[in-house]
């Protein structure tokens, strides 16, 4: 195939938390043992095969999108897919199980299905398409979750998830806490458990960027205040009275302490929503290049002044376009704290520039990744191993898991 | 802990046959990153932690074999075992469930444990003594199975499981083929399916010397011949003839073609040999050292006429001596194709030499392995791989599986 | 010493394009073979000991500067230098006879001292502050040169070599081309041998900065007009009518053509320059922090709007700083074909802003140097290597040299 | 080409006692920078080019042998050699001067000629012929030296450069001090020092194996005892006496405490013996494969019973056949310590079998290489550095140099 293996781009995957694995060498030790090349792991949930698997409507659909598979690149540099290996079909094999979804039932008995898990920094943070098609299938309602904040997991959720399933979602729940707001208000960690409603105050514009973000997707959302014991019925009221006027209804969210008893007030307004739903409005067009996706993003939903590329980012557009993928559409790779490309931008911050350091491709899931941090696909474990203080007995009882 | 990492002795494992991981460079990148050594995967059944959990006969003796794990040395060359570590309480609770054997049944509804898979090159190559003694305890007889032929898989069934497990069998059964006598008489592959008389009379010489060593170690085995479609009359009569003036039955299988029907003769002699059973008796003693085991069997079991060690496997028992494992076990690493370390020598050779390259230790497991030849880990894959012709459709049907 | 081996910034060097050797992994094999670590090779002119040989003015100094090479850090964080190595001696001895001057001479039996050659792109790009020395000491006028344009050369020369070695010059000459000015002005590479007098008109605003850098200093520069057969006297004027509009004389040097003949009226311009000497001025002041230095630079001397730092480059100023290195002199590490980071922006572009994308220290040689671009120091060798059509016959007649 | 980088045999060499860089990975960090693979150094005097500078015989001889250097294979297996890469030329050009012999004076005024270098125990051990030949023809006599014992030192003189450049000596010495007589009589390093006749008649064994060989190529030698204070007369006497029972003439050499004066018994047993030249008498035949000349040196040579090769030295000789190379003579890599393969055999061993591990090939030099040991081609440093002690002060005053 003439493929060059110094870039290939597939790595190996393992559900375990090793650092050492990152960065290795493989292939040493002679003609018997492969070809040196420099590689790593990843975990699990960071495997392209994760974000495929959520995104495919079809048995027919995985196939083609493993064979879309970018593997790297031959001397002449010219592209090398999956397909080009013939590894599509025994992919697909191993996946026959897995893309069929879960059915489980919660603590009230409740169905739930359980399916796929792709990392939301790097990948699309959530579910399969198939198991939410299949919940609308079988119920009045069905509910699923996007990860992250709103300015990551609905994006993603509405531009890469709706738009590959022709999904539509009849209403939106953002989900606040006062104490998150006192945060984006500017309080340090070790005060954020006190009530400080001036805090609430400044830190809803964190929470009302959100809120205007979704309705410049065309959709009207109700906020769901997450309760903790230490909220004030001042600062609760602070923040419906400020949805308020954005014509947007907070509910207090009971779940954690009550159970579906303490969650039907905000089904009651979610159902009402349901019942005005209108059709969302894309922000982003499919034929756009991926600079301007990525601009668009950065300036009307994070708010920022502009988007710089480092020379490696620019050399990646570059590639992608000479090899037809210039308009795909985009998966963006930023921190979940701030709209900013720098977590300790709270609140809603303005002026600030965006650097995109690279641009990664997951071409079988079917977007490119703009990456705007450093970003971890193996996590490493703690300085002293939790594995220390575990024992078993000799009759199999268990200490030291915590 | 001051652990030299280039002394690390533990590999991790993968069920995946990648042959580019068996030697690779790990921990690069920087300090977030892991330290830089040399090291590689094995697949699962060479990981020590299947030989201890065969060898153990209870959750405290397998906590105990566990942090026996020899890890590597300090930089002033003292050992690091798991124990120094704090690692065998967590590594036993990730194996409470392995631990406990599985039930399972053959095609006639007879009930069968299968329990634990070591390597039979690097390793014990039988299932776990839980198992076994689980198995005599449910049932009149308990049949197990040791890899390997007699000279390997009966060896270190008796020094090391039984030894380990306080257990002596009431019958030993010998499996021999026509085929394989032909091979040993001198046959060359393409020709092994043709009846031969005079190879099968001249490959007996290998049976003999097997049917020896059971002798020797005070046991009289039964020798079951597995039956094939172009086995003679004349060429099993000779077998069973030749067997007879040995002292031993020799009685043909035809399991394969006929199920437990086709077994009845071969466990009516197992019967009537376990109830003439003897205690058997040892041919290598406890407290000998490492050397003086090793070149016993060679001698005594293998025909060999000495044994030549290379400055490696030198080294690598002077260190065993040092850290006062220089009386352990031994666990032969040596080719199954040969009574010798060279695979072509068929039949039962004699005058050669045997040579050491190396002794491995595998502290948990209870052994050292002293290494014959080039041992396999983790194996490869074909130059074709099988996942080119395979494909699932729509309908999740399976082709090119073979 | 507990230096963490993953932290030595100290690379070793060699004379030969190798680029394989950029990026190696050492110390393979196991104990007997040194650490495993991450390493490569620069070429010679690129090691800090070229630089520091270049920035001593004695023996003694030569000492305390490869002591204070900064190898890499222990576990705990802390520096490691040379001098905690017991390394500085017997490195000063290997250098024994290099610190001392060679004296050439010109083709017209001029005397001429050549004593070293740190590259210009990573470090000072001037010859010793002995030689500069010894040449002021042994004749009425000594001429020495920077490398690469006013903008690196002159710079460096002024704010590290002339304060590290008490210097200050009588007179300075920039040397530009006509040639150089129709690039700046715009013109593409193909047309630059044609007479443009336009272009020229439109490119003296590069020259114009460097002369303006020049005052900024406390200079007044006498500029070389480099002669070229192509150059009109059209051109000639318009660059010597400029000149004279900002109080400087520019002279036609005519030294390749007609050898120190051709160089006559430049050196009376410089005579009459050196009688008219003025101290000069530093831009930088020694005890500013390192940012300061870099945006000082940034601003007042090549024009830019503001400086950039990436996440790197802060870390490596924060650790500069706990280890008391963080007022280091600056030695910019820039492209020489642009005021800019960016080679393409010609003239004397405005508005732009420089980014670091990291801070490397050379603490022996006294400088923490600010990465503005991507920086060769193993350069490579041509695709078809010119090895190729080499040959020698046996009379040792050499051919294919080009 | 299609050469597969695992195979490359060919090493970088550096001037440098640098552990870390024996084993090595090259090529890392993407397209720009290499192939990645695996490779060491070794240093200048374990270069093959040094063996070949020392068999060349002129110009055009030194090209065609760099020409034939094996750099490694292609992926179908077959051999690639330098006149491939058309490196031969430019290496030459390289190599210019060096082919040309250095002349030098002894502290007496006689001309010394001074030219190459290469490792006694991987390389022929001996100066190039180039200048063995300049001195023949410059004097009456001509004096070199071939490095290590006999064994090593003369059989690799007269096979290999004896044969390449058609000389065939006049005489021979054969080296021999009381002290040497003593250890291989059995003496511990810590008594050598004290007269023991006994030792010595013990010890001489070794030296008559020695002066039998030279008998065995048809040299009739003078054995030089090179004296030391603590000889005694009865020890020198009773070598004096064995040799001449030998038909050898043994004569005391004062060189090291009375110059050219103490050495004239030697030159006129020396010049006595070159009037009665005859010529020498090969062992080995040229066109013999490579076991049979390393077996006739096993066992006639060194005293042998037989040689065993490991399963590597059998596959790199199988692999010296496919390429044409079989019948290369041989440069034998033993211990210079013993007659055998193990230093710690001393005298005149005997019964003991040569193992050869693995053979290499320096086709250029025009030899293969049987390693019958651990070979060292990159010296490592002591613990301490010696350069911890060394200084030099501010006047060039060296201290710390022993």
């Amino acid at each position: 195939l003439g493929l060059d293996p110094r870039t290939i781009l597939w790595k190996r995957v393992m559900d375990m938390n090793d650092r050492a694995l990152r960065n290795i060498t493989i292939g040493l030790g002679g003609t018997a043992h492969g070809i040196p090349r420099e590689t790593g792991f990843n975990i699990t949930p960071a495997s392209e095969v994760m974000a495929i698997l959520c995104m495919s409507s079809s048995m027919e659909d995985l196939k083609t999108r493993l064979g879309n598979i970018l593997v790297g690149y031959r001397f002449d540099k010219t592209p090398v897919f999956a397909r080009d290996l013939n590894a599509a079909g025994a992919m697909a094999i191993l996946l026959k199980d897995a893309i069929k979804p879960n059915l489980v039932q919660t603590l009230e008995g409740n169905p739930a299905i359980l399916h796929g898990g792709p990392f939301a920094n790097i990948a699309q943070g959530t579910n399969t398409i198939i198991a939410t098609k299949m919940g609308l299938a079988l119920a009045d309602y069905a509910v699923t979750e996007a990860g992250f904040g709103a300015d990551l997991g609905a994006e993603k959720f509405m531009h890469l998830k709706c738009v590959a399933g022709d999904l539509s979602p009849a209403a939106v729940v953002v989900v606040a806490t006062i104490r998150a707001l006192r945060h984006h208000g500017g309080i340090s960690k070790e005060a954020l458990s006190q009530p400080n409603a001036e805090a609430v105050a400044a830190g809803f514009a964190n929470l009302q960027k959100h809120i205007e973000n979704m309705q410049l997707l065309g959709l009207r959302p109700v906020v769901a205040i997450n309760a903790f014991p230490n909220d004030t019925d001042q600062e609760v009221q602070l923040v419906q009275q400020r949805c308020l006027e954005m014509g947007v209804e907070a509910v207090v969210a009971r779940g954690f302490a009550n159970g579906g008893q303490g969650m039907q007030d905000l089904a009651r307004a979610v159902v009402a929503a349901a019942e005005q739903a209108q059709p969302w409005k894309p922000l982003l067009e499919a034929g756009w290049p991926i600079r301007q996706k990525i601009e668009t993003l950065a300036t009307q939903y994070y708010g920022a002044s502009g988007v710089d590329y480092t020379p490696e980012a620019d050399r990646a557009l570059a590639r992608l376009n000479q090899i037809n993928l210039g308009n795909l559409p985009v998966c963006m790779a930023k921190t979940e704290k701030s709209f900013s490309d720098n977590a300790d931008l709270r609140g809603r911050p303005e002026g600030f520039r965006l650097t995109v350091r690279d641009v990664e491709v997951a071409a079988g899931a079917g977007f490119a990744i703009p990456i705007l941090g450093t970003l971890m696909r193996m996590p490493g474990l703690p300085a002293v191993p939790a594995a220390e203080g575990m024992s078993i007995d000799g009759n199999g009882k268990i200490s030291g898991l915590s």
